[in-house]
């Protein structure tokens, strides 16, 4: 499908990307090293500027992104466009295999763009789904939700352990198996034990006032 | 240290319970199978019934309750106690395997009840901590936040992506990689990128209003 690709970016996604695609056998440029003849640009730049470096690219080779909340329109005037966005946190510790096993979200406004993007997220290692362009932001609000706001409940919770004197890993595979388990409701609200509820407030209300109100926000999203 | 249990309460934690007492080759009698001399009596009741519960056992073995909110002071008259909490949560689908590898929160009123609860976490296969009496009620909020509310999040996120036309499941792999990471936050927040967060609190208003508030409490204690 492509055989040559110019990734411009070089954060976390932009290195996995070009370990990755160089791992599958093509040609590869980034950064000094770049080529001038790609047949695939992909951007890799943060979404504020998107839209800038893409008028910055000359039209001919078929251009992509790789943000999730961010529409295809940021790629204009590149009318051959698509954008593949990998639904995971990325490191710069590990390499292209945290890739592997994750999903990708394609977004074409044409049969031949979702051919192309599919290819992307297939030679990526990632699973395709398609995603509507007017879908993107709402999409990206939940994959924010579901990574960025479990690092918050976690260092909140953590937190509390800490105030506790008990040690906070101890977390850790609580809510590893609480995945594992098909994220099943247990605890005192699946119970409806409402003053095991009434005493964590209490508690916190005395010794960590700062985090009832989201405790309280999220045991009303709790509640059946 | 103990040679026959007696567990009152065949919940899941009871269940589990009794199952790895019984792998561990001690005697356990539960229901209706009960050992009338046990030198250990567990209660796995609901933290409400404990007190009443622990009244109706006659003075003479050890008892301990397994409750992560409740004071030693629901055991009356009962002196020879302590509490072991599984800081896991259980399924009726899997067996006494799921202790191993989860931490157990042990509370005492002295170096004879201490070592006892101490015994009785590591039997249980669990890595014990010590945990002041006090300290519970807060404790236990860490530990439903940790359990609990990453159900709420990822509910609400998969409510997101169904209604963005997008497959629930593939958050999976993200939520797994984000404990993984060592909860290491990414994403708008993590750049700085408001721009974002201003798109998808637009998106939430338009399409799913009923998240609103939660994104908004979420976002604010993710704030650095």
């Amino acid at each position: 499908m492509f055989e040559s690709v110019r990734v411009i970016g070089m954060g976390r996604a932009g290195s996995t990307i070009a370990g990755r695609l160089r791992e599958r056998g093509l040609e590869v440029g980034t950064g000094k090293d770049t080529i001038a003849d790609a047949d695939l640009v992909i951007l890799a730049v943060p979404d504020s500027a998107i839209k800038e470096v893409a008028q910055a690219v000359p039209i001919g080779p078929w251009v992509a992104h790789v943000s999730g909340a961010t529409s295809l329109s940021a790629l204009d005037p590149h009318q051959r466009r698509f954008s593949v966005h990998p639904l995971q946190t990325l490191s710069r510790d590990r390499g292209p295999e945290q890739l592997d096993g994750a999903w990708g979200a394609v977004t074409a406004g044409s049969p031949a763009a979702h051919d192309r993007a599919t290819w992307l997220a297939a030679t990526l290692g990632l699973e395709p789904f398609d995603l509507a362009d007017a879908d993107k932001p709402l999409y990206h609000a939940g994959a924010a939700m579901a990574s960025n706001f479990l690092v918050t409940l976690y260092r909140t919770a953590a937190g509390l352990l800490e105030t506790s004197h008990a040690p906070p890993e101890a977390l850790v595979p609580l809510m590893r198996r609480t995945i594992e388990n098909g994220f099943a409701l247990t605890g005192p609200i699946a119970r409806g034990d409402w003053s095991t509820v009434e005493a964590h407030l209490h508690a916190l209300r005395e010794r960590a006032p700062e985090v009832e109100p989201l405790y309280r926000a999220l045991a009303e999203a709790t509640r059946p």
